[in-house]
């Protein structure tokens, strides 16, 4: 099979979120035999002007369903940004994960080339090819808060390596 | 053009690398108005038991030109890790990114399906094909040594923004 906008899209999302949930229950486990709350994570900036855990996370299933969405040729769903502890952020990479699932492949065809607008302010968009979205958009920005997170919760002492980033090919 | 191996790896790591160098052009005209050595920026590490930025970078660019070569079908170049200032990351940069460009297009066709052998340890080799070696392996490591850099440099007081990070389209 060749390579797909599907293929090199959904896949890469979901094994990284799954990942992203396993880190989050190595935190919780280590704030558990620190004894400290689990949700202290929630807050955590790496420095004071860069945003917190949780909005890392709201952004990175923000990429995952906004990049689906449009690929696909639907209106993104909106998501409120209101989850305060480890175990909603945990539900927001689940539906995440649900919804990148829930498109069917066949509704990527052709999204390599055809025109996604990106609304970025009142009365903006960007315009781009559909495999620039991807590649020049969606994939840099998911993976840079992806592992803003990873590295919040290595700066705050959970065990975590490369391998837990990675997760199974 | 549908997406391709060459067009979801090439020019996704030259477009990163080049965001790299203008990142450590402001670092060094930071550290210049602040009259501190720029290769301090050399050994930050974002926590003790983290690498480098300059092993963040060295590995960022391994990934580079070891990716790029696999897909293609040839033996990786080995490149000493002797960086020890700026302007020899710099270099490290440029040659990956004319190491990538230097390997012909169609040399990755074929290469989803391919079998990729990754030694990964003495007498110890991963197998996968082509498209899972690319999505699952080399970005991802790629992108998380990427962002790895950009945080340290933003740790280190650098005025580095979202659109630094992502350049142009």
């Amino acid at each position: 099979m060749p390579i797909t906008m599907h293929s090199a899209s959904v896949p890469v999302f979901v094994r990284m979120l799954n990942n992203m949930l396993g880190w989050l229950d190595k935190a919780e486990a280590y704030a558990n035999t620190r004894k400290f709350d689990p949700d202290n994570f929630v807050g955590m900036r790496l420095t004071l002007d860069m945003l917190p855990l949780a909005r890392q996370i709201q952004i990175s299933t923000d990429h995952v369903k906004g990049c689906t969405a449009r690929l696909a040729g639907i209106q993104p769903p909106k998501w409120a940004d209101e989850e305060k502890t480890l175990d909603e952020l945990r539900a927001r990479i689940r539906k995440a994960i649900e919804y990148a699932e829930s498109i069917p492949a066949a509704q990527f065809e052709g999204s390599d080339t055809r025109e996604i607008e990106l609304p970025v302010g009142p009365g903006r968009t960007m315009k781009f090819p559909g495999e620039t979205f991807l590649k020049s958009f969606s994939l840099p920005n998911f993976y840079f808060h992806v592992t803003m997170t990873y590295a919040l919760l290595r700066q705050g002492g959970v065990d975590l390596g490369k391998m837990d980033y990675l997760g199974a090919p």
